[in-house]
């Protein structure tokens, strides 16, 4: 029996979908779970794309260009333009969501072997993709006791080394919440130019910043249009995770060159996507209004009633929706694992995302966990309610003051 | 400035798509082109998928599961069974195209620098996704003369070396439209047993058989279940490659606990194309009756025209809905670029895609092309006619006896 590859065993699970099996289990003995594990909003999807779907009037439902359908590049070059990135329509390829963007820039941009900079912890998949791309990730290490803000400048300068091709950020960030100000960037574009690295910023939590904090892209940046490969997608500015559209957007020619023909041996991005994702630029600005003042609800009610909880403790994020909290437990995959095998409470329980694979080293996240506060708030009331009781007899409870002591936040 | 990738650099154009900016230009001066570059067929996607999206009635556009939504999968399990394909829908992973399903199968199985052993002619994106995954394509030539059968097991085992992983096939053939025998595949088996190899199969053009002929999977063969990876898409089956729906179908568990890895790093495939391509599967079979009718009557016409024409010449194809044609000109890339920049017939000219991208060292095919007879019986008669025009005047031509003689056919 011939063996799979090493990529194949070295693949991290997705620690967000790897207790799938333990919810499935608990559904079936009829437990309700609020999932917080993952990024998937309860929040309806602007009725002018699912218009668009049902209006569809093709014949035949055909590839599009590998980049994307033109009308669609278009609109989106004036959705960017109005976010004050300047970018022209051919700056633009399309992608089969966000990930494919990441999968895309980081073959074109890196080599096997050579090692990309993430702020850590990170939105695991990054793990998968530069396993994929055979690529080192070297993590610079932010704390949950500062919220997660982007470390010293010094801490970069370390981990540079002569494979150093990139910095990946996700802003506002995917799995803390935290978002850049401008002089964190700013930095950040420093450090670039000096080692003539590649930028890659993951930008796909853009619509979703609270209490009137700016949103700063990488593309507002003066000098950098060689340097910064901005990956996006409409999974959550639009509630459409499953249209699976993306882009990747540079002005490196080079690196837009190189990017197409990975495109163009894919094909083409999906067509009922793109065309759904075209309709979403009309989406009125009162959408977001009121996602925003959602969201902002939901992220006061979970940061405040996971504070609450002995031993809990979790910074207020100002961005995206989701926050990491630390727990008084032992291993927050075995709590999460518990938490669908081994509890109910009223027949309910709570899934969350244990953080380990949000680290470069799973130890480092041991006692965090990511919750995404993409339900309603009365479910997330629930939700709440199940984790504060999980902790009062979980077996493997920790003390809260060996948390605080704990060298892993430090 | 940062540079790109090696990978970038050495990623092949499509040979499919390359020509596209001059079509594009092409156009803008009101020529039409006849477009038999491309696998994109004319013929109408079913009502029922199309009537499927219409009916959408979805709030929020959710990631699907990883692997696929699992009523799809348990019904393609039973399109598949009707085939005498005999496996589980846990045997299945729904990928984004066909293409995603050969990525993640490279990925999963093959390490870099492994080697796969390809029947050359092949089709071209396999070459961009062995440069994806730096695994080295080694092709065993089958050539033109004998229609692109199946090479002799000899040639199979002069190219296995320590580090040949796997053999693919592409059956039907795209690009030839060669379709394997039963003998052929049981051939192959051997070879697969004998040195413990992966056997990837992409039969994505299962329903297009002519002539009566049977059409054999490789998962009709006995003992192969650890080998066999089948890689598949509905894109041709029901005229829906916009949709990128494919599937990566396998009964090794290790593969496809590995390839599910993959599959959740990039989340999801797209869930319109999920809900399209289960509603596909009660695509009545009157419907492929027709289509196979009207792909027949195409294939006639089109080898008949093309043998027709001094110099040319096409064996007749059994399957798929390609052909490849040997053409009296001194390069096949500088002929399609030439008929789309500097010739036109009646305002019109036909877009062809050169063979040389087909092939693992661009000289094999450089005076083929490959035809796609996916326009209606008209669209076909008008760009054979631009066909025969253009290779009286192109100024390139070669007389046809040093084609016959040319060892590239030997």
């Amino acid at each position: 029996m011939p063996k799979i590859s090493d990529k194949g065993n070295q693949m991290p699970p997705s620690p967000i979908r790897k207790l799938v099996p333990y919810a499935e289990a608990a559904k079936k003995r009829g437990v309700t779970i609020f999932h917080l594990n993952i990024g998937q909003p309860d929040i309806h999807t602007p009725e002018v794309m699912l218009n668009a779907i049902r209006n569809v009037d093709l014949k035949v439902v055909e590839y599009s260009h590998s980049a994307g359908i033109e009308s669609y590049r278009k609109k989106l070059a004036g959705y960017y333009q109005r976010n004050r990135i300047m970018v022209d329509w051919q700056d633009i390829i399309i992608t089969t969501g966000g990930s494919e963007a990441i999968e895309i820039g980081m073959m074109a941009c890196l080599n096997p072997g050579d090692e990309i900079i993430v702020p850590e912890p990170y939105y695991a998949n990054y793990n998968g993709f530069s396993t994929q791309a055979n690529v080192q990730v070297k993590p610079i290490p932010s704390s949950i006791e500062t919220g997660f803000a982007l470390p010293p400048i010094s801490e970069f300068e370390k981990a540079i080394t002569p494979k150093t091709k990139a910095i990946l950020i996700c802003n506002p960030s995917n799995p803390t919440g935290y978002l850049y100000t401008r002089e964190e960037l700013e930095t950040l574009k420093q450090i670039v130019l000096k080692h003539d690295l590649f930028l890659f910023a993951d930008e796909v939590y853009r619509e979703f910043c609270y209490d009137g904090r700016e949103y700063v892209s990488v593309m507002h940046l003066s000098d950098l249009d060689q340097h910064v490969v901005l990956m996006d997608s409409i999974s959550k500015r639009y509630s459409a995770c499953g249209a699976r559209i993306g882009a990747l957007v540079s002005k490196n020619k080079d690196v837009m060159a190189a990017a197409l023909k990975f495109a163009q041996a894919r094909l083409s991005p999906p067509t009922f996507g793109q065309i759904a994702a075209e309709a979403a630029i009309d989406t009125p600005q009162a959408y977001f209004d009121e996602v925003i003042q959602e969201y902002a609800a939901r992220r006061d009610y979970v940061v405040e009633a996971l504070n609450k909880i002995e031993g809990v403790f979790c910074p207020k994020p100002s961005g995206a929706f989701y926050c990491m909290a630390q727990l008084p437990v032992d291993d927050a995959d075995r709590f999460c694992q518990w938490l669908l095998e081994s509890f109910e409470y009223r027949q309910q329980t709570v899934m969350l995302a244990p953080a380990s694979g949000f680290y470069s080293e799973p130890e480092r996240g041991k006692q965090q966990v990511r919750i995404a506060y993409v339900l309603k708030l009365e479910s997330l009331k629930n939700a709440m309610e199940c984790l504060e009781e999980a902790l009062k007899v979980y077996p493997g409870k920790t003390s809260s003051a060996s948390i605080r002591q704990s060298p892993l936040t430090a």
